[in-house]
């Protein structure tokens, strides 16, 4: 046998024993119910994850919903594009911007307590597939809202609904809740190298 | 001063701390030009991230490209909403299935080579603001591809298109020539738990 030959055979063997573990995996794994995922870190992908997933959905033929509790201020791209679709996405933006450029404790909280009562009632519709809570972390993180009733309204959602919640600091209980929990860890940063940001990359 | 007065106060200060320190950043970041990321790590989120800056790009106007060099065999939820516009979405699925699905490393290597003559094509089109490789990290790793003459291409490519890069296990040429890199690090996941893979979340 050449060590071509040879190479490709111990490749598709390794191969074959990973399809027959992963098919065992996916054969157990019978549950199906509408996950919680959060969305973490200091890096870079936290809300574009989510919209990714937003895409997704959409292509699935779901209903989503969206509130933006932070980032208001700017119109972002993602805004600009999914609001092309209003009878299958029902989006949001709450916040007036980053709290550094409020500078107002009060209103935050006033501006996400409005918001909170609109994904209330996408969490409590039947018909929305998807709701992206985006950086209520940070509202959570700044003390805006309680982290017990949101967390129960959370929880309250239809079975089959699907919940992201992005943002840095997410809270302990809200990790524990979660079905899936991703860090998005900062590696290198362009920013950081003095990269002016840059648009529909990082807005 | 009341208790919660005092507080409010204490925010204000901080926060109008932090805008000074944000916008001096900003003031310094000048150049502007197409970046280009890598997402890798072994947490969820690597494409989807890639594929909510598409949304965010379309938004901001600008035509983009897609090719998948792995996940192909599944027709997955992005790929039939982003086809939605194919005006503005340059959309090519080439792998077919993950590796451990094909068992086969010669054709695998020809099918990550024709895929990257699609990338090659989009690397070198000025018209296209952004170019998604997704899963091109695992057609490296594999070697189904060379890493020299990848890289070769995409610093070739057009000054003000961003590039992302997606999968587990970039290698270290990659993460050392990217502007911005991401670790999607793996907390906790529902599919670890016994939970079926879902549609809208995972595919």
């Amino acid at each position: 046998m050449s060590e071509s030959a040879e190479r490709d055979a111990r490749h598709a063997a390794r191969m074959q024993r990973k399809k027959a573990l992963i098919d065992q995996k996916i054969a157990e794994a019978q549950d199906e119910y509408g996950l919680l995922l959060v969305h973490s870190g200091n890096g870079k992908g936290k809300s574009s994850s989510a919209f990714g997933m937003l895409a997704r959905a959409l292509g699935h033929g779901m209903r989503c919903g969206v509130v933006q509790f932070i980032k208001g201020a700017a119109s972002t791209g993602e805004e600009t594009f999914f609001r092309r679709f209003p009878d299958e996405v029902s989006y949001h933006v709450m916040g007036e911007g980053f709290t550094w450029e409020t500078q107002d404790r009060q209103r935050d909280i006033a501006k996400a307590s409005e918001a909170w009562a609109v994904a209330r009632q996408l969490l409590s519709d039947e018909s929305i597939g998807l709701v992206i809570l985006d950086e209520l972390n940070i509202a959570l993180k700044h003390g805006y809202l309680q982290l017990e009733p949101v967390l129960a309204d959370i929880q309250a959602r239809p079975l089959n609904q699907h919940v992201v919640v992005t943002g840095r600091g997410a809270p302990a209980a809200l990790i524990e809740a979660a079905d899936t929990v991703t860090e998005m860890t900062l590696v290198k940063h362009a920013f950081k190298a003095g990269v002016k940001a840059q648009k529909g990359v990082e807005f």
